[in-house]
């Protein structure tokens, strides 16, 4: 491995993961594995680009893809333990944004849960009903009830958007 | 105010922040006060782009400018109290970075002290001398001695570079 041109984690990490579409498709993954599509109708990314960022998210080990059905191939993104590492960033932003974004403080987005039983998992990453410290690939980003219908909504707009002017699953990759 | 177009506070602060050269001059900033060229020097940003994540960073009350000399008119940014809540934001990027970015993972780029007094300042926020619980504007980055030379050295390579090619500090506004 080449020698780092600086010693500073921040410049290093955010050369990785510090655009808005790569923190928005961890965060995407945070909530589960996911299809191309529905990362696409979640985020608004347009195909090529999302495309490059999942490659690049790939490469540097943070997402890894897997295939679900052969014929035809269809395949699902999902986090690293690398890349759910980064959950602490995606709170440090959702509490900035709560304590400072006013137009957007009018709900949480997400809450942090431990997947397998959905309770909600403390700043100390110990589950609230287990009592116990949980990895990060443990932990997954639970939707508000109102984020959801968002989310929802989203889908739909996606999906009847498709239906009407592109009925090709080109970019499901 | 218009109503959000999500609930997310994620994708609400990172459409504000979430590009690479806002955190680093947020890095910069947290630091300390610094004017054009310091942040130039320190990130490598082109004088355009640089300028222009200025001017958003102010827009959205980010960082605030102050002028320390008025013929000819030079100016200081430095981070508002909003500006300076971003700190745990860098700090979830240093912590992943020095856990997962292998090649990174041979310093730390700055510790968080209590401006003042100089003491590091705990993740529950506390200075570990003053025994308070501090505002985010009494925070600042200190960085460790292999980065200070390493910052110095940038210094340097900018000053030299200025000197050859472009005695002319257009940029410093």
């Amino acid at each position: 491995m080449r020698r780092p041109e600086t010693l500073c984690p921040v410049s290093l990490s955010t050369a990785l993961i510090g655009d808005r579409w790569s923190l928005l498709l961890v965060r995407e993954l945070v909530i589960g594995p996911a299809r191309f599509q529905d990362l696409q109708a979640q985020t608004g990314a347009a195909s090529q680009l999302l495309s490059a960022r999942l490659k690049r998210l790939q490469a540097t080990g943070i997402v890894e893809k897997q295939t679900y059905q052969t014929r035809p191939p269809r395949h699902k993104y999902y986090l690293s333990e690398k890349g759910a590492a980064l959950i602490p960033v995606l709170q440090a932003f959702q509490t900035w944004g709560q304590a400072w974004n006013v137009p957007g403080a009018v709900g949480t987005g997400m809450l942090i849960v431990h997947r397998s039983c959905g309770t909600e998992v403390g700043p100390d990453g110990i589950c609230c009903s287990c009592r116990r410290r949980l990895a990060w690939s443990e932990l997954a980003g639970k939707p508000t009830l109102a984020y959801q219908l968002e989310r929802m909504a989203r889908s739909d707009a996606y999906r009847h958007k498709r239906g009407q002017g592109c009925s090709q699953s080109a970019g499901d990759g």
